[in-house]
């Protein structure tokens, strides 16, 4: 790549790299040599961690600590993380007379192929989800606010095991899941409602994603059984177009052209899905912008929905691995859809 | 500033502009206009949320709707962030033939002096926290884990009704306290341990932040006391030189200085304080580094500490509010150590 180094700034390729769990770290990379550097904070941590690496701690300037170590390694010519270091930390590196040169997705095409030991890490991130979200279950009735089932969901997953939460779970009822990244409200669950719950677990620092939607029991529920089972068809069908091989765009067009031929096209605005691993968005992205191809033992969600403004959205996501002929659902939790009557 | 538009990429920034609370979004604001770009996900909640602006949901790639926006309203020079603007973005927007420039600090600017809405948020995200502080406290005892504190600090933060917390509580025992950022473990706490909590609240947006180092009673605790009443001192003596006009740096020596003295300087690496508001790490940055004159209605930590490697710290925070005469401290909890005999 006609550099003599790398600097590794984006923190999951430095975790990735290094195992440095820390959240103030830098990476540089040379032939024979791997440095981290990293603030007094993070010292002991860095230690116990990161074998393999000289470790560096910052007395100075960040910027001036990389020049330090570019002239210690002889590094004349620094490749960098352009989707990670801003315009501003660029032009200080600049002018400590460093040589740059952006450099994209080194980390990520590493990251998008996942090794035996992401994969079980992954597996358990699902499993720790899919427990909390159990323990959840019988708690979602008529009555309960979305923000308290989103608290307790949270509460789950960490007593589970998971260290942090990938994001704040979503708990969106009635009208709220028409939005398809609501925030849970004071709102209590009423009959007939569709309620979207998007949530996921952790494992080592690896995610897990998914949602399911739930139908409160109501007098009038047909228009909800209707857009729950075309988004279900949908899923499945972008599900069964997975394998190794295919192109994003073709496992996104399974989704939506099946409801598109129902007619509500106009109402899936977001792609089918994106890559999990040390980051909850990460490659590959299914969307019908994206030409990628799938390979085997990426993992990523598949997750349609529909959603009608002022009535309700449903959304239902699985975690995938595509492998040679198919793929390999992670997520176990049953998709016939669900009526509570409580 | 020579431009006719300003780009606005911070979330923070844009939170702080528009009233926008989703996780991705860009404000731009010309002289007359202010224009929010946001996805499908968010239009519902933009317009919920965000009043005064023209709202465009993207259809295109972000640098093609910036583009247009620019063209739309007239903008041939447009200022952008450059602390937050990746260098990648920066080179996509220059391929679209937007003529950039980079401007630093301008909201930055405004939100360092806080309004009174922005105290009274703080002070509420800073009364939930300690409510939070408060209720745990009982369950703090000998054989309990670091982990099991933490998660239940976390629990009691979001029933005091916080909607997010600023980071994951600390809570670090016995040689962990001796991590300044230590995670928590299935470390159990003993008798003779230091026991360093660092947590924040939050309110509409806006964050706390507070630490308080707790003591387990146990038969040979004077060298623990004395690391406390060092820091006790030289935390007191950093709030009692807070006053407008002041610089950053000489608060930072009235806590340094004083740890000097007793000859625990080299284990003080990390600055007295940050600001705080809709992040929790914000201007001003109180430290030896730094120049900075502190105003009236900047908040911002006290927190110097003491970390003896493999045998324990001491930190104590405080958020405060720069005021004419003095610092107005917004914590209450109670500092004089206390000592945990069950």
């Amino acid at each position: 790549m006609g550099v003599d180094g790398i600097l590794i700034s984006d923190l999951a390729n430095v975790r990735y790299l290094s195992g440095f769990t820390g959240s103030s770290a830098y990476v540089i990379i040379t032939k024979n040599q791997a440095i981290l550097l990293t603030d007094f904070r993070y010292q002991e941590q860095a230690a116990h961690e990161v074998k393999g690496y000289s470790i560096v701690i910052e007395h100075n300037e960040k910027t001036s600590e990389i020049k330090d170590i570019c002239g210690g390694y002889g590094i004349k010519q620094l490749g960098f993380e352009d989707h990670n270091i801003t315009f501003a930390f660029y032009n200080k590196l600049l002018k400590r007379k460093i040589a740059l040169k952006p450099i994209s997705n080194i980390v990520e095409s590493l990251r998008i192929i996942k090794s035996a030991e992401e994969l079980s890490c992954i597996k358990t991130a699902v499993k720790r989800a899919e427990s909390a979200f159990k323990t959840l279950l019988p708690r979602i009735r008529v009555g309960v606010t979305e923000k308290k089932l989103a608290l307790q969901l949270e509460y789950f997953l960490k007593k589970e095991g998971c260290k942090t939460v990938p994001f704040a779970a979503i708990v969106a009822s009635g009208p709220m899941s028409a939005l398809p990244h609501a925030q849970p409200t004071e709102r209590k669950l009423k009959k007939g409602d569709l309620v979207v719950i998007d949530w996921g677990g952790e494992c080592d620092g690896y995610f897990s994603d998914m949602t399911r939607t739930l139908l409160i029991k109501g007098n009038n529920i047909s228009k909800q059984k209707e857009l729950y089972y075309n988004v279900f068809e949908a899923q499945n069908r972008a599900i069964q177009s997975v394998k190794a091989g295919v192109k994003s765009a073709v496992i996104d067009a399974a989704a939506r052209d099946y409801i598109k031929e129902k007619g509500f096209d106009e109402y899936f605005g977001h792609g089918t899905g994106h890559g999990v691993g040390l980051a909850v968005h990460e490659k590959p992205v299914v969307s019908w912008r994206n030409n990628e191809v799938i390979a085997e033992r990426m993992v990523f969600t598949i997750e349609p929905g529909i959603y009608l403004p002022d009535f309700g959205g449903v959304r239902i996501e699985d975690l995938v691995v595509a492998g040679k002929r198919g793929a390999d659902v992670l997520t176990s939790l049953p998709k016939k859809l669900k009526i509570i009557a409580r």
